[in-house]
């Protein structure tokens, strides 16, 4: 089967649509989709950027917000602007990175819901806790693997990744021969790039 | 009729692609579309860039060649890096801007197929006239009228009006309602909003 890898940014914005279109997206080309959470910061702080760039940049902020309110207009999906934006996505990104298979897309996807779709903040214990209850997780042991020593070094080593693969935004979708396409955009694009080349270098 | 407004940079790379697609996805749409050459210098230098940002952030500028170079191939059109890149795009703009109509979009999509297409310089009197005279547009006198005081004041005027209406980068779609609609892979949903937009207002 095609394989592709997504990943995702849980203060990206337009993460948001992407994760929600992503699995059938996939699903209808024939590819199988691993999700990678990582975190922009250390993306952006080596061009230089403290914040977001749509904060860093008014005219792109605000170009931003209303594109993201037409393509969720044409989803059909409420959006609505958590304050602060960006909220700090470290502790989601750890929690999801300690969740495998279903578990991390379906936990990741009701972050965005509450973070985009609800404008609830997304950065503290509590909030993620009852999230990961409503995915059928138990929360106290998750929590605590996410934080563990291992974790972490995990998830900084997949941010590392990412930085070395070429993604330079979010969302990213990589293909297995390392084609990077960015954006909510790129998805179909990327997936049947995925899909074509199994076709080409399969039996 | 519906129409919308087609802002373009001489400069900047993904307008090549939208400059050759937009004509034939406006008339599917039963768009008209008036092109609106501008430059990018002044609404990058609000922002502090004093480059293009794709030589500023160099992830970014690998990124933007790797894709555009899947944009080019999926449209079987060539794409050669012109050098240095950016090129200097002001008479390119002051002469698209002496044009009217149909000969502005013309030597517009000439330009770019001569600077992307090509990889050939674009700021020069001589490869511009060239490319004037192709056109069957007289290059003597259109150089005079591009570099006339009133037309250098006009595209002052055009880069304001850009940067007051939102246009953030290089190519928009503005539809007559205000929506900006920024890259390449946002024409047809440009073009798709002007068509609805008229359909909606018309008797």
């Amino acid at each position: 089967m095609a394989s592709a890898e997504f990943w995702y940014e849980f203060a990206s914005t337009y993460s948001y649509p992407a994760a929600l279109r992503v699995a059938s997206l996939a699903e209808e080309r024939g590819v199988s989709v691993a999700w990678r959470p990582f975190l922009l910061g250390p993306i952006f702080a080596a061009q230089g950027w403290r914040d977001s760039p749509f904060n860093i940049y008014p005219a792109k902020g605000r170009y931003m917000w209303r594109d993201m309110q037409r393509t969720c207009d044409a989803m059909g999906v409420s959006l609505k602007r958590p304050e602060p934006f960006p909220q700090s996505s470290l502790l989601a990104a750890r929690i999801a990175l300690a969740l495998e298979g279903d578990r991390r897309s379906n936990f990741s996807r009701r972050v965005y819901i509450a973070e985009f779709g609800q404008g609830l903040p997304i950065a503290d214990r509590p909030t993620l806790a009852a999230l990961l209850t409503r995915c059928g997780v138990d929360p106290v042991a998750t929590l605590e693997r996410a934080e563990s020593d291992t974790n972490k070094a995990l998830l900084k080593a997949e941010c590392a990744r990412a930085a070395e693969i070429g993604v330079v935004g979010a969302p990213c979708l990589v293909t297995e021969d390392g084609e990077v396409f960015w954006g909510n955009d790129r998805l179909e694009q990327g997936l049947d790039w995925a899909a074509r080349r199994r076709a080409r270098v399969s039996p």
